[in-house]
């Protein structure tokens, strides 16, 4: 079966790979031409516009976008809109905000257009050999574009999560979790570091991964990581988020759940930028004024 | 090689049998004899006092609690240690405070005889068929103990973490980051169910225990817990601790290491037995205050 993929980047690309290697044939189109290119090295089909990538697919069309979340989606949908026919189906398989998914799938569906959020998990070796998927479709569209998705993940790797939205809401949440779970593997680690004992992190992390409850991929990164770099003295503590983090912040609030912990590790990454506080300044100088005690000048 | 084992509970009976299975001689003792006259079915020696458990094993002993952490780990010491001599080996299992296992080396140590401390992982089913286990001991000691450790675990399943007290540490530590993948996961999931979309949660486990990042076992235990109880409406979401959670906040108090996530994990714990709670009391009282707002009655 044909497919169009649109977003050559780390994991459009290793995406468009699997496809071609499960026999679909695959269309690649990306903005800049570079990659597309080299996807062509690969065997694959390339497009240098979407003009071009319309014409090379068979109605109804399936064009997968592998985009970063934002405002980069609504452009590409408004130049692709008027290229496509009624029912033909549109992917967002990036990490699109929900709300955002809801309101493109109004503005798709007015136009007899079918539109999917598909939430990918896994990394970019999962897209390359075998992902994590959480569809948000309407059933007959879920059929059509089943075989793209089964072939992309691992075995039992996609669920038809329900409806449009759906799909990019689980994968927020999904994330949301994995702050959490990062976080509290963080804060095990550093103090394993600051305690009296002399320990290999890697051996730790190893030995975990083998019969302990806190096994899991994400133990088996931090082993992973530790036998690169036993202390972590190459890099720095700052930690940067993408949106799902703060998007599953925002619901709980929404839905007024105390997620204390996901909350949490959002902020503990927001702090890890901060050289000093303006909070910190506060209560030292509170505290000089009401009890004289010692403030560090600056 | 034989060896003793004191403490037939969920924990040591399965042990015992994992042990037994791997071609150990095993003296077993308990404090009511009834799980000793079980065990003794399954092919097992039983002892009905320590006299006769530490009669029946050849010197150097090897004699491996598995109690409940605590003052009933302190009275057995207590018994034992007359009945033992230098170079026998005293094994404790538990889940013991690493802090009353550095002070009960000393104790045991100035007697001549070897103290050694194993933080076990991996449940019931571990214990039995496999467990992950973190051991704090000198070298020489470790040595002798190695081939009951090894047999006991899975593959890659145990480590020498270092000196005396450091195996009892380490598995505090990953009893604490524990607590907070187990509350990252529930906040995850309590947003999942008040959400919009209509999601069936065993398969969303299920999902993401298939190429998903934050796939392990504790999303494989709760893709099984939805199976069972779809909704968890057959349980209540009360959630107690035994105290591992509370050592690792004490010690991130001790090392004065920000631990958000691990710490609120635990508060929200002590939150789940509160029907109703003295601060939201006094918060509502204040606002009622200040600016007249609405209180409801009792």
């Amino acid at each position: 079966m044909k497919i169009g993929l649109i977003g050559l980047g780390k994991m459009g690309y290793n995406l468009a790979l699997n496809l071609h290697d499960n026999n679909h044939e695959v269309i690649a189109y990306n903005r800049s031409p570079e990659k597309t290119k080299n996807i062509e090295k690969e065997g694959l089909t390339g497009a240098y516009s979407l003009e071009e990538l319309v014409g090379k697919l068979d109605k109804p069309r399936v064009i997968w976008m592998m985009l970063t979340a934002g405002e980069v989606v609504d452009q590409m949908i408004g130049n692709l809109l008027p290229l496509l026919d009624k029912g033909d189906i549109l992917i967002d398989g990036g990490n699109s905000n929900y709300h955002d998914t809801l309101r493109r799938y109004d503005q798709i569906k007015a136009l007899g257009i079918n539109f999917v959020d598909v939430g990918t998990s896994g990394g970019i070796d999962g897209a390359r050999n075998g992902a994590c998927m959480m569809i948000g479709a309407e059933d007959q569209v879920f059929k059509v574009i089943e075989p793209f998705i089964k072939t992309s993940c691992v075995e039992n790797g996609y669920l038809h999560t329900g409806a449009n939205g759906s799909g990019h809401y689980v994968k927020m949440v999904h994330n949301g979790i994995e702050y959490g779970m990062l976080q509290a593997m963080a804060e095990g680690f550093e103090i394993l570091e600051k305690s009296r004992f002399d320990l290999n992190y890697e051996l730790v992390a190893k030995v975990w991964n083998n019969g302990s409850v806190i096994r899991g991929w994400l133990m088996e990164l931090m082993e992973q990581a530790f036998k690169k770099d036993p202390n972590l003295d190459l890099i720095k503590g700052e930690v940067r988020s993408s949106g799902e983090g703060l998007w599953t912040v925002q619901e709980a609030l929404d839905l007024q759940i105390p997620a204390h912990v996901i909350t949490s590790s959002l902020f503990t990454r927001y702090r890890s930028f901060q050289q000093d506080t303006f909070s910190g300044k506060v209560i030292a100088a509170l505290r000089n004024e009401f009890g004289g005690h010692d403030v560090t000048k600056n």
